[in-house]
């Protein structure tokens, strides 16, 4: 069955009567059985059970702890990943198997995320626009001779208007063909060049194993698009945005990636070369975060996207495109979070201190909420993010389990004897226990702002340094193929010197499972022998198990370009490059 | 045939020589023939004419009212609307019929509308979010039964991953169906009312005639979606996002909308209540430029959306949705612009000022461009959108009309004389030729921003101004139906005491083509009698031809709240309210 829908929550078969916990809760509480709960729908079955995670009594103030508990992240890395999706409100699954409902919380991370890069991406000179999500099917087998391939990849709209459509319609898994088709229009002469463009959209491709935010049906991205007068230009362009992407990262994520080049097999093969962005998660599994192509000449010969140079002369155009996607926001939940949840760098943090206000007498209620207002309006005016949690729902315990979860960076607590002696509890979200806590700061604004500022900068670089020496401790340097497998059957990842051929690199994939996912721009410096062949290498190469190919790109290219996998069985015509599934060939050369 | 693609240019039937000028261009000089150009793609033929705009030599002196003329509003409205499209670069066609391609020009409007709207969204307590795009097509059945009425709006998806899906799915026409498919997940006690959210999204509707900006086949809008309590509330929210709108729409766009409630035949039909602002565009059609609907309890009937009320009662909330979309780039067009093309208000223009050097001797090239350069940095530090037009390519001349085609509110213009004076020329957009003009405005840094600041307010308030005594001239109040006939003969809207039969509405679209566009909130005083039936009115309504039903929405409803038109062949489940397509419903009354 391909479209699943949701049964009612597990909830709704009780009474709405609110003393009753849902049985989940209870069996998560202990963490022993893992319900099918996310997995299970992002993998096609259709049954869904779905916990009433509020408990609907003001009054029952045992339930800290309880109904917002995850999943240690180090019992069961991947029911950690969902259950924290879940539970701090990130996401949820839509009614088609495989797509994602962005929640709000889930949606401002994506937001600081745009906000970031669509100032970086037109301070590089790019302007935003909009194509049609609607491809003519004809684009896709203009590019492909065997469209069968990558046809499992796409959503094919056929029926429009009542009717049968002539021509049927991709929805588009990427724009590369469309955005050809338009630039050969715009594009005259050297004049109309650079054309940069980006654009934010979703884009679908019918994936069989998806995952919130890391692979869904549909998901949000941006892709840029750019056309040069020489190929100077465009590499320079692709380099330009791989190192925006990685200052990205760096800055404002705190994920140390790892930025190289990919290797002949992994490299979009519609390009000359692709630059990655290879990020280690808390499994120690590599997540390509983000990847930037320098196309060459491939499509715009595809496409016939030309130009008159200055000398009169007809020319094709040099292009680039990249990309980043919301799989960004998974590669933030598995890089900083722990067995409580979430952690939210402060720079991309919807909420960079939550307060919460703490009273047992009514009598002091009055007193701790102004002075917790107070606090509030002082951070908001120093341009903080700060939620004040006056709720009378919950107790401040379960507040503070329940922000945690969400990974908010700092907590000010603050009770009646704060309010005497006119200071705040601060807690930092990254150092558990009363190590993280500090008591006795004041209140008055211009210190509590600074302190609070302080703080935030602290957690951000701590967060990145952490980040920083649980990767490096999980890369080994490797100087034969036997200490690579050992490496990779340890989870880890493997750095050494490689220049042995694509087939080795296949084979290092069917044996290990591991695959090159880049030659990382830093390399050491002195001779080098490749670790597979003992032939004089010029890079060190990195290995590990990971997710890569969030690009449709990867999937298909130019066989022109191509090379040893594709020479024997595609032509090329005149006008048009023949294209074909990077799956596929992968299979053939095996 | 459904997709068309483009000819080739007709410039590429030629030798990419520079030297010839294509005869679409010799054409267009004398506005006497229009070619089938934007219309042809727009209403389904296959054969589109696209003129190549730039003329490739820089040595061309006389090249400069030519070749970005449009033809003049006053002479064909539709093709100045489309030719503006066309020549200021603000959006193109789409391969496949009635999708367009939104320019980065255009979509910087977009971008402009964005961010003031989503502060407002934010200040008012909304969230942003995502939901897919598609919808399984049984929750469009559930709502409606006569599927074939409304299914010619619907793109549907019938092949994924390589395979006819079980269940087809359609691409979001709007989302009122998963967004209230997802509440009922997440809405369980009063606490978690309201629930109140907006996601900026791209929507899908096979229209049959298509006109870009206005009505595309796939368009952006925002959709706000909210779930409250109360009746009260609902009802409050739907009028704060109406005012929003209204406020948007007077102090950032310079468009003075009416205000105001749909009459029921033009009720968004799941609603208890339709707002709407309504523009007049400069040809005097009517545009529907954003809606909020009071959805009451209908949807949440329908999909059975509850929560336990503070006594524990099970309730259905109570609902609101409101969207704007890309045709407001559409409204600013046809509001503001005039026969030399685009004219747009200083606030939403992605270009503020224009500079324009002037040199003719080659010696005053560097002290021109230098004073230019210096003039652009002051103003930039005022958060002036400003550019600097220093290409050797064009003329002064050709700039000039270029900028005033592209709506740039104001220009400054720098010659050598005015470096040695250390002053600049000073041209408003909305004042043409010498009028317009100031000579002699110091170029000091401090004087120089407060004067263009000033300018542009004034520029703002007049275009404002202006399109508030053309709406007023063209708004005649009427007190019977034969001035109501005169009146919409004449191209004008109408507004008269109205308190007539659905059935009397109806005849008057019938007889006359124009439609109730709304009952305005600023109503006069004292007793009315109705145009139509002289009997007592408690409003006067205004009507006008023009476009509405943007909204999908619009097109069906449930069936309990409808009424009038649809009691008569529908019936209503216990769980799912049916629903019908009010075009359908319209035939069917009429």
């Amino acid at each position: 069955m391909v479209v699943s829908l949701r049964i009612p929550s597990l909830s709704s078969l009780f009474s709405p009567s609110i003393s009753r916990r849902p049985p989940a809760l209870l069996r998560r509480r202990h963490h022993h059985i893992r319900t099918p709960v996310c997995s299970a729908s992002f993998s096609g079955q259709s049954t869904v059970y779905k916990t009433n995670d509020r408990v609907d009594t003001p009054t029952q103030k045992n339930n800290r702890v309880v109904d917002r508990a995850v999943t240690p992240r180090s019992q069961d890395f991947n029911a950690w990943y969902l259950d924290v999706i879940e539970q701090a409100e990130l996401a949820d699954y839509g009614p088609v198997r495989g797509t994602m409902v962005i929640r709000p919380y889930g949606y401002a991370i994506w937001e600081a995320i745009q906000d970031y890069l669509n100032v970086k991406f037109k301070e590089t000179g790019h302007s935003n626009m909009y194509f049609p999500q609607f491809i003519p099917y004809s684009f896709i087998e203009k590019e492909a001779s065997h469209v069968e391939g990558f046809s499992p990849e796409l959503a094919v709209v056929t029926i429009g208007g009542g009717k049968e459509l002539e021509e049927k319609l991709v929805v588009r898994p990427t724009s590369e063909t469309i955005v050809n088709h338009m630039f050969t229009q715009w594009i005259h002469s050297y004049r109309d060049l650079p054309l940069m463009v980006n654009q934010w959209a979703n884009v679908t491709r019918w994936e069989m194993r998806t995952k919130p935010f890391v692979r869904t049906l549909e998901f949000l991205w941006q892709e840029g698009h750019t056309a040069h007068a020489t190929s100077e230009e465009a590499e320079k362009e692709a380099i330009q945005m791989i190192d925006v992407y990685t200052k990205f990262a760096y800055e404002e994520t705190a994920i140390p990636v790892i930025a190289g080049r990919k290797s002949k097999i992994e490299t979009f093969a519609g390009a000359v070369r692709t630059y990655t962005i290879e990020a280690m998660m808390g499994d120690r599994k590599a997540l390509q975060a983000g990847t930037s192509h320098n196309l060459g000449q491939n499509f715009s010969r595809a496409f016939g996207t030309q130009f008159t140079d200055e000398s009169g002369q007809r020319q094709n155009v040099w292009q680039t495109s990249w990309a980043v996607s919301t799989r960004f926001v998974g590669g933030i939940i598995m890089t900083h979070g722990d067995d409580t949840g979430l952690m939210l760098p402060p720079k991309i943090a919807p909420i960079q201190v939550v307060i919460t206000p703490i009273w047992k007498k009514d009598d002091d209620r009055e007193g701790v909420l102004n002075a917790a207002s107070s606090v509030k309006e002082a951070l908001q005016t120093a341009d903080i993010r700060v939620k004040l949690d006056d709720s009378d729902q919950r107790t401040p315990g379960w507040k503070f389990n329940f922000w945690e979860m969400k990974g908010v960076p700092l907590r000010i607590e603050l009770g009646p004897r704060d309010v005497s002696s006119q200071t705040v509890v601060i807690c930092k979200r990254d150092v558990p226990g009363k190590q993280g806590k500090v008591f006795g700061i004041s209140m008055e604004p211009s210190v509590l702002k600074a302190y609070v500022k302080d703080k935030l900068d602290e957690i951000q670089s701590s967060l990145l340094e952490k980040a920083k020496s649980f990767r490096d401790s999980n890369i080994v340097d490797v100087s034969s193929y036997d200490e690579l497998k050992v490496a990779i059957s340890q989870g880890k990842w493997a750095r050494g010197p490689w220049s042995a051929s694509d087939k080795d690199e296949l084979k290092v994939k069917e044996e290990t499972g591991a695959t090159i996912r880049c030659f990382p721009f830093e390399q050491p410096q002195g001779i080098k022998t490749c670790l597979m062949t003992g032939n004089r290498a010029e890079e060190v190469a990195i290995f590990a198990n990971g997710i890569s190919i969030n690009s449709y790109n990867a999937m298909f290219f130019p066989c022109n370009v191509s090379s040893y996998v594709c020479d024997s069985f595609l032509h090329t015509s005149a006008l048009i490059t023949e294209s074909i599934p990077v799956k596929q060939l992968l299979r053939r050369s095996t």
